[in-house]
């Protein structure tokens, strides 16, 4: 059995530059009628990049909606059609000056399933090194830190790290892909 | 140094009755102008609940975002004024007809940081105990699932479970209380 929602009609509230806002009627299980609230994202990249020595790569920026600054992974928005590893590898290079010659899918996930559809999809980048000169984008990337994986592991032990892809993300590295980056 | 983002302008453009979107025109670093679009959440709570003998409960709900069903941990958004804990609690006897009398704040995570302030705190439930004839939540719950944690790591490595709280959750579960959960 599956409870399907059906569209009986859609309206559109807001289209900005990255995300778009609609309401949908639905009909649900047994004929109610509900309503969704649902914000369509473009999806996005995220990089957990190790270094040989097991270190990882983070960058510390400020987020609006939260007034705060907050340390996470490299990440950044799909351009239209453009490919996640693509986008994974200039979203690296632009925030951090790196380049990796080993990368993996790590992990695909919906972030807020309940209201948007933004995918977020993060890779594990390894085999890095720096560009010399590269200009971070300082507009956007306040610091750069690199961390020993288990530090990470700490920070978010310890609710320092608090963004949903990070913690998935470096998570993950370290339960599926431990051996490899030792 | 930080690169707080000033307020010049602010306009809200949607106000339903979960989310609200609004767009603040923002000072960058250097006197740039910025617009931020952004989506106020009301927060929301999660539980990775693991019975005695390690099996994780996991509910499947139609998410209209997507249009499709995700497999994920009980979840639900904060009510005006709600404790964290009060919520989980209610939530996870909603849609699982399981009560838990030992309760520990696992993470608390910021889902989209770059256009939501959704934070969701996460619990770990143990000592579960069935409550008989508790009418689940069928209109939004379609399936109860009790996995052991060991094959929902899996699910999670092979991408089936794609909700960044459910990841986010159950390998922290695993990495930060393991040995609590044997």
């Amino acid at each position: 059995m599956s409870n399907r929602e059906n569209t009986i009609s859609s309206q559109c509230f807001f289209e900005g530059r990255i995300l778009r806002l609609r309401v949908d009627k639905v009909e649900l299980e047994g004929g109610k009628i509900g309503e969704r609230e649902i914000v369509e994202h473009p999806g996005a990249v995220a990089i957990v990049a190790i270094t040989q020595d097991k270190k990882v790569l983070l960058v510390t920026q400020y987020r609006k909606p939260m007034e705060k600054e907050l340390m996470e992974i490299p990440a950044g928005k799909l351009e239209k059609n453009e490919i996640p590893l693509a986008c994974a590898q200039r979203e690296l290079l632009e925030e951090t000056g790196y380049m990796a010659d080993n990368w993996k899918e790590l992990l695909a996930v919906y972030t807020s399933p309940g209201f948007s559809n933004e995918r977020v999809v993060i890779f594990l980048a390894m085999d890095l090194s720096r560009t010399l000169d590269f200009p971070m984008d300082t507009e956007e990337i306040t610091r750069l830190d690199i961390i020993p994986l288990g530090d990470v592991i700490d920070l978010i032990k310890e609710n320092k790290i608090e963004d949903a892809k990070t913690v998935a993300g470096i998570l993950a590295a370290k339960v599926f892909y431990e051996d490899e980056t030792n």
